[in-house]
C-alpha cells in the first residue's frame, strides 16, 4: 500500500507523487533526508520535504548545472562542487577529459549515504579524481588555497544550511577561489514561485556586482516546483555565447553526446533565452 | 472550506491545486467543463479533469501558440483557430495589426460561456474581427473556401473530441486550407509523459510528411503535466529562423512588447532548442 508525497510550493498548490514505500528516512544533524520508491520516477530523494532529485529526471539538473560551464571554460582542470551530495553533478563534470581533480564539499554525509544506497547509478563515487569532503561549503570557499577553474553551487533551497548560498559574501568568496578564467554556476529556483523571487534577485545582484559576466539560464525539471527552473552562469570574463565558446561546444559535445539526454549545442544557446516575466524579476 | 484538485499524468504522480470553490461545472454534449477558484493561480478551467488554463499562467500558452507563427508570416490577414474556446489565443492573434479576420471554430459553446463568465480578462470576444463558430473543427477544415494565412490548433489532449487533432488527415486538410505562405501551430503535449509520446510522434510525422517545414518547440507551462510543453510549427516554406523572419521579429516585437509577458526575440529562437531526449522521441 502506498501513499501520496506532496510538496506545496504555493499554499496548497504543488506536486503530488505516488509512493510505494519509504526507503530511507533520517534526521541528520542538518536536515531531514528521505528516499521514496515512487510509482513512475524511480527512487526520489527529498530534503526537509523538498524534492532534490529522482532517478528518472536527475539528468536534466545535473547536465544543465555542469556542461554550460565546463564547455565554456577552455581547459577546466580543477572543479569545486558545493553540495551535490547525491553525486550526479560530479558524474557529469567527470565526463570532461581535461578535469583532473574534483572537490565535492557536502555538509551532510547522510545525503551521500542515501544516494549510494538507493540511487547507485547517480553518483560516480569510485572515480579517483573525485574527493568528497564533509564540510560546510560556505566556510570552505573562504579558505581555498589552490583556486578552481569552475565552481558549481549545487545546494538546496534557501532555507536551513543552504541559506548562505544566496548571499553576496558567498559569491565574493567564490570569485576569490576561482582562477583567472573562472566560471561559476548555481541553482537559482523557479521564477513562477513568488517566494523565490528574492532568491533570484539575490543571486543575480550578487553575481552581477562581483563577476564580469552574469546570466540566468533555464531548464525543464519536472519534479521541481512548476517545472521551470533557473540556474546562474557567472564568469570572470568568458561569455557563454562568444564565438570561441560556441566553437568549443560544437567541437566538444560529440565526444560525450551519447551520454547526454538533455544538453546539446542548441540547448547551450537556447537555455539562456529568458521570458519577459523572468527578466522583470531582476532587471 | 476548500479541497484539492488533482491531475495525475502518470499513475499517482501529478499536480495538486488548492481550490477554494467550484465556480462552474457542466457536462456539455462533448465533455465535462469546470472552473475552480484556486488558492494562488486565479480561476482555473479543466476539461474532463485536465487543466486547460488558469488566469495566472495562461499567458505562456497563448503567447507561445500565437506569436512564433504570426511574426514568421510576412502579412497574416486571415487566421483560423481550431478550439481555443477560452479566447486567449484569439486575443494574442488580434494584437497583430495586419490581422483582419479571425475564425475561431470551437466545438463546445460551454467552454466559451465558462470563460466569459469566470475569466473575463482572457478573451477579447467583443473584437469585431473575431468570429466564433460552434462547429467541429475537424469537419470545418475539410470545407474551407477562402484559405487562411495561419491556422492554430488549440485543442485539448488526445482523448474525446480532440482525438482527431492528432491524425494525419487533419494536417493534410489544414495544409489545403492554408494560403501559399501558410503556417500552422499546434499544442503537442509533454515529452516527459510517456503516454503522450505517440501524440508527439503522430503530429511530427503528419506535419513532416505534409509540410515543407515542421519543427517542435517548447514552453514552460506550470500547470500542465510536468511543466514542459511542446508545440508544433509547420509551414509551406517559411523557416521560423530565416534572416527575413528574424528581421521581422526584431522589427515587430517592440510594438506589442509591453503586452507580452513571455514571448520575445530571444524566446522566438531559444524555444526551438530541443533536449536530446525530446528529439529521440520522434527522430
Amino acid at each position: 500500500m502506498g501513499f501520496q508525497y506532496n510538496e506545496y510550493y504555493n499554499e496548497a498548490t504543488g506536486l503530488t507523487v505516488g509512493v510505494n514505500r519509504v526507503l530511507f528516512s533520517e534526521q541528520s544533524p542538518y536536515q531531514m533526508v528521505e528516499v521514496y520508491e515512487t510509482d513512475t520516477w524511480g527512487n526520489l530523494m527529498t530534503i526537509d520535504g523538498m524534492v532534490m532529485l529522482s532517478e528518472k529526471d536527475e539528468f536534466v539538473y545535473h547536465e544543465m548545472i555542469s556542461h554550460p560551464a565546463l564547455f565554456a571554460h577552455p581547459n577546466p582542470k580543477r572543479v569545486l562542487i558545493i553540495g551535490g551530495g547525491d553525486g550526479g553533478t560530479a558524474r557529469e563534470v567527470l565526463k570532461h577529459k581535461s578535469v583532473e581533480h574534483v572537490d565535492m564539499v557536502e555538509i551532510d554525509e547522510a545525503v551521500v549515504r542515501a544516494s549510494k544506497l538507493h540511487m547507485p547509478h547517480v553518483g560516480d563515487f569510485n572515480n579517483p579524481k573525485l574527493h568528497v569532503l564533509y564540510e560546510d561549503g560556505i566556510a570552505f570557499v573562504k579558505n581555498v588555497k589552490t583556486p578552481y577553474d569552475v565552481i558549481i553551487i549545487d545546494g538546496s533551497d534557501p532555507v536551513g544550511p543552504a541559506e548562505g548560498l544566496f548571499k553576496k559574501q558567498f559569491y565574493v568568496d567564490c570569485y576569490n577561489a576561482l582562477t583567472e578564467n573562472g566560471i561559476l554556476t548555481a541553482q537559482s529556483e523557479s521564477p513562477f514561485v513568488e517566494k523565490y523571487h528574492d532568491s533570484i534577485r539575490s543571486i543575480m545582484n550578487a553575481t552581477r556586482e562581483t563577476f564580469a559576466v552574469a546570466k540566468l539560464y533555464t531548464a525543464f525539471i519536472p519534479l521541481y516546483p512548476t517545472g521551470f527552473w533557473c540556474l546562474t552562469y557567472a564568469s570572470k570574463g568568458i561569455n557563454p555565447h562568444s564565438e570561441e565558446v560556441l566553437a568549443r561546444v560544437n567541437a566538444g559535445v560529440p565526444a560525450i553526446a551519447s551520454t547526454l539526454k538533455y544538453y546539446n549545442e542548441d540547448v547551450h544557446n537556447g537555455a539562456f533565452a529568458l521570458p519577459n516575466f523572468v527578466k522583470a524579476i531582476f532587471e
